[in-house]
């Protein structure tokens, strides 16, 4: 971490220092981190933030933010097939802001990065007059010319996502308007489970090297499935059909989705799944799906990659149409 | 650079894909951006970051703090004699940010990206409630092992600063309190290259390779000549002796001392000098001042490494003493 003064070198002495376990990392106590790469790798590198009031609510749990920031740069590590290998952090933080917040964010980040096998290598602390962000720069690798890309799904290839879609949506609309719970008649434990998914996405780190052995193509979904698998089918210069029926949605979100049937739009165009959509040859599926039950992952076949342009979303043979198709914080 | 929605999607092609000039910055059209590291070689790594109203002024040239972000990074990592290999970005913009601002911020970044060798490889855009800020994490390449440390000063060693020292934080007075242009007897041209040294500093990229060749530990003078050397000395368990007589300063800062000699105070422990100090054996330094001559940079040898702890600057044999040894933000 770049050393500011004696504020911030005890805050990063006593709450970031711990996290930098890597011996490239310094202590953070220097200009910079030095890696030295795996021979015969190429590094995967990926950048992703979250603002205060934008991304998170002030007041959720800090442990929680730490942990969401750095699962988002998790998740597209693993949508490319990469293995974690370390992340920079950028806190800028308001002077109002509490030491003990600080404590609670190192230690979720810590949890994660350890769980994970993604150390600290560095990073920047500062004030800021505005409101607390956190931004993380994360870095993986893959075989030397294997990351998997958007750009190269195919015609015939099957389309398919990891786990469920839309919690995360359905989490954050309860979240905004408390009256929902009830109106989408759900139990405590889905309502529960709503909001953990909200809060916590779950990077599929634990699939990455099936991807990387099976996938034609792949991205993370994080901005809503429609809107990201028309951008993988536009970069590979496709068309893909998907069947709404088989999209997968937790209990929660059958249970919402059957109290108000208009909430398909928000299950398949809101945000912050942190799943991956992929395609791969049809007659890769079979060892696909059988890695992915290896790693605890589930996996659905949702649709077909034909020629043309656009993702289409059938249902009943009809193609849905979205206000938005992508959910855009921008 | 992670897209979200199509207004970011839009600014991103229009403004920062054709500074996405690597292949493996795949046009900013993919989750992560992928690098080959060259053979033998160790990543370096650094971020480092500005927030509107902390480290720049709301209407200082957009231009110009793109800029500045990237060299304040390119810095840090020519001091650990690193060649810069590209770097990701994270923008926060308020939503009254005017796309002129954005055109002016990405052509300023993309002549340096250019200038320095380091193309952008990925980021991501947000808007924000609060003031803009902008983040660069940086990476460069050094021969195995090589990276030159803090920690690694031994007595006896010379002491060097490139450049000069001062400037910046006498350029970020000035602009703070106009009046001090006359109080200090600045010609027009002294009080514009204060003004051009605080809002564009120079990297002193071109030296990394004779860093990396000659000197035994080194970093960037970003936070106060005394406050930094004073760390280096820390990490290194040695003590420094500076002659104050032979700090490097510009005529301009020579004006402003001669007006009011207070300001040694502001010139050696202002921030923002973003030159190098470094520590090298006395053989070596007139091979290290021919590599400097013939990479353009001043260099001065301000004293010398000694045992004890702490960075002492001496002037006529006393020690000064300083309010503040750092410059901070935090």
């Amino acid at each position: 971490m770049a050393e500011r003064g004696s504020a911030e070198d005890r805050l990063i002495a006593r709450y970031f220092k711990p996290l930098a376990t890597a011996p490239g990392a310094l202590g953070l106590t220097d200009d910079a981190a030095v890696l030295t790469p795996p021979s015969g790798c190429d590094l995967v590198l990926t950048t992703d933030g979250v603002i205060a009031g934008v991304h998170f609510m002030p007041n959720d749990p800090p442990g929680l933010i730490a942990r969401k920031v750095l699962r988002m740069n998790l998740s597209d590590l693993a949508a490319k097939g990469a293995k974690p290998l370390g992340f920079l952090l950028t806190v800028a933080l308001p002077e109002s802001i509490e030491e003990t917040w600080i404590a609670a964010f190192a230690k979720g980040l810590g949890e994660d990065a350890e769980a994970y096998g993604c150390p600290l290598l560095g990073g920047d602390t500062d004030h800021t007059p505005g409101p607390l962000s956190a931004t993380v720069a994360a870095f993986g690798t893959v075989p030397q010319g294997k990351m998997v890309r958007r750009s190269t799904a195919k015609p015939g290839d099957v389309v398919v996502v990891t786990g469920m879609i839309g919690d995360a949506a359905l989490g954050l609309l309860k979240q905004k308007d408390n009256i929902l719970q009830k109106r989408w008649q759900l139990s405590v434990e889905q309502s529960d489970h709503l909001k953990v998914r909200y809060l916590l996405p779950e990077p599929r780190t634990a699939l990455a090297e099936a991807v990387l052995q099976h996938a034609a193509a792949a991205m993370d979904v994080s901005d809503g499935l429609v809107g990201d698998l028309a951008k993988l089918c536009h970069a590979s210069g496709v068309a893909a059909e998907v069947d709404v029926s088989r999209v997968p949605l937790s209990d929660a979100a059958q249970a919402a989705l059957a109290a108000d049937p208009t909430l398909i739009e928000t299950i398949l165009t809101g945000g912050d799944d942190y799943e991956i959509v992929l395609t791969l040859a049809p007659q890769r599926f079979d060892a696909f799906r059988a890695a992915a039950q290896k790693a605890d992952v589930e996996i659905t076949d949702i649709g077909r990659v034909v020629a043309g342009e656009g993702a289409q979303f059938l249902r009943n043979g009809n193609a849905l149409a979205f206000a938005h198709r992508s959910y855009s914080h921008f």
